[in-house]
């Protein structure tokens, strides 16, 4: 069951005040290397935040584009050769210039394609952080897997160890977003109740996290990435929650769950 | 005009009960190759019809993405030489396994890219359903058609024999939606008054009929397909008619009439 | 800050008038290749505006599909090699059959890739319009620009007279979206204090805006060309000034917008 509770925590208010900050000061880009079918969704959330979008993935201009960008975010939905060739580009890019990149697996483990593309990542750039939904990353981790299409089906026991243990070898922060969400670390994990049930009956609200922890790690060095990344978890559950209050019916708790944010940001 | 009449038939209701707990318990994942200007919208009534869908559109993958779902539909909109290699492979591996295809000739007769790829796809696979606007269908049966870009225009006499000429000669299913919709097969045909004439205002409502068509004929083998489609396109245009007497501007009205779909699904 | 007026010149709902029945009476065909981020948007809007949209974008095709329209977009957003293809062959055909161009060019400035495309379209293409944010137009005009993304950064001083100098050059009519727009061509000048700053906070107004000028040029020859794009550039900017009347967050003041328009054509 969801939390009941509606009221955040002092330490997260005062992350996410910060933070707000250095959002808003620093404009960050965020280079999104996304899927045709939410890439709207993700610039809209992009812009909600107060960051600012760019969704070039052509291979002529990918690693260009990413010397502008505060951060780099891969979504492997819909993927293609050509956006695949984009991805490489601009992964190396951003590892050289020491550009975060936060990975979204969306469907590693539905098709040889996609699982060889994911590992090809995974083995030749250093990632900030993995975000999956609990099959993606079970996948990723080596566990056995279950996804319908891009969904997670089955269930998972110890998915925050596989969690972990994913954290561990690729030395970065791994993210597993489901009813309760998880954030682990080589040394420290965390869970996030924040959400509603809501955020999974509408398309795009997993590829619209990834974009979230996109602008929460290109913003403000002086607070820790886990803790930034905490508080991204949080708020952006907690904007699920109080959309749900709103509205009962997908497309009506969608434009609430974006205004939401939108108002976070901006009041 | 549009029929005065709210309330559904009896048969219609049963159909429906029977149908949507076919999809409660299966959850059918719907492989659809589709065009990315209403990709969101297909994914999202997928979800609100209770189904899972995924967008997978490479050549890599077509063919192994069909082979866990339970229904694949072909949508020629924004048609590229990538997405047809990618819609070939996967309608053989779903004929092979006899999963139904359900076939979007959009702008079919528009080009002659389009018109070429279509014809191929009736000649070589077996198709369950094709659905189009009346141009497209006119076009498909051999008679004079006219496009502006996506959208019919003109008069068409008889398209009902013209639909069922097609059926006997493709072995399928054939649904003409317009302002009265047809459901055609060899030796039976159905019109469907239900609808409102905003579905026309906004883009996307004959992709996601497409889909829905899919999502019916994904599951509960034990009602005829005929009878299936005919629920579908009832239950379509009742949620079309029913959000129009709540919202009469576009934006609004494409709100509410998918999350009208969403309630029938999950009351 | 914006211009607190609501009242629209009579001269604006003259030609309102006399544009909107021509929309309705042609019904023009507004071909567009653009970008898979604001696809739908742009789709919808053109249904919104009473024209028809046609997204087609494969080069096998593009140029078939000018042959029946009345206005060919070209958006640079999510530029590859394949839409560049097609826009080229697609522009060739329009100015053989004397078909207007409006060349959006998005994120210009931003890559190699996509400044080139650009300038090859320049050189080679008679436009009928050009339609950019301030980096945008003042990267085509020669001028210092400063983008983020495919977002303008930056103070920009004279950019009428940098305008006013890509419409020379080109022979063609230059728009500048910003908060005041700025209509150049040859040898006048128009700004339009029309808007709301909630146009900036979702994704797709100014390629919506590339739509708009697209069916205002589609249509009514009698009206001089310089008058038909004022009279868009007041409707859209009064548009998002109603709008922002009825909504304050982004996703609400979106369907508000999208549905004021609509009201426009359609009352």
């Amino acid at each position: 069951m969801r939390s009941e509770k509606i009221n955040l925590g002092e330490k997260d208010k005062k992350n996410w005040q910060q933070i707000k900050k250095a959002i808003k000061s620093k404009k960050p880009l965020i280079h999104q290397i996304s899927n045709y079918v939410s890439a709207n969704d993700s610039a809209n959330i992009t812009l909600n935040w107060g960051a600012l979008p760019v969704m070039a993935s052509a291979p002529e201009e990918a690693a260009e584009i990413v010397e502008s960008a505060s951060a780099l975010l891969i979504n492997l939905g819909t993927l293609n050769q050509e956006r695949l060739q984009a991805i490489y580009k601009a992964a190396q890019k951003a590892n050289q210039l020491k550009i975060p990149i936060i990975l979204d697996p969306v469907g590693v483990g539905g098709s040889d394609f996609r699982s060889r593309a994911a590992f090809k990542i995974l083995e030749e750039f250093q990632l900030t952080i993995i975000k999956g939904n609990r099959a993606e990353i079970a996948f990723l981790a080596g566990e056995k897997a279950e996804l319908k299409g891009v969904e997670a089906v089955g269930e998972y026991k110890d998915l925050d160890i596989a969690a972990q243990k994913l954290a561990q070898k690729q030395n970065c922060l791994v993210v597993v977003s489901s009813r309760v969400d998880i954030l682990a670390a080589k040394n420290d994990i965390f869970y996030s109740e924040w959400g509603s049930d809501l955020m999974g009956k509408i398309v795009g609200t997993g590829c619209m996290l990834g974009t979230t922890l996109a602008v929460f790690a290109a913003v403000e060095r002086e607070i820790e990435l886990f803790e930034k990344i905490k508080t991204a978890l949080v708020y952006y559950g907690f904007a699920g929650q109080k959309a749900a209050l709103q509205a009962q019916t997908p497309a009506k708790f969608k434009r609430e769950f974006m205004d939401t944010i939108y108002q976070f940001a901006h009041n």
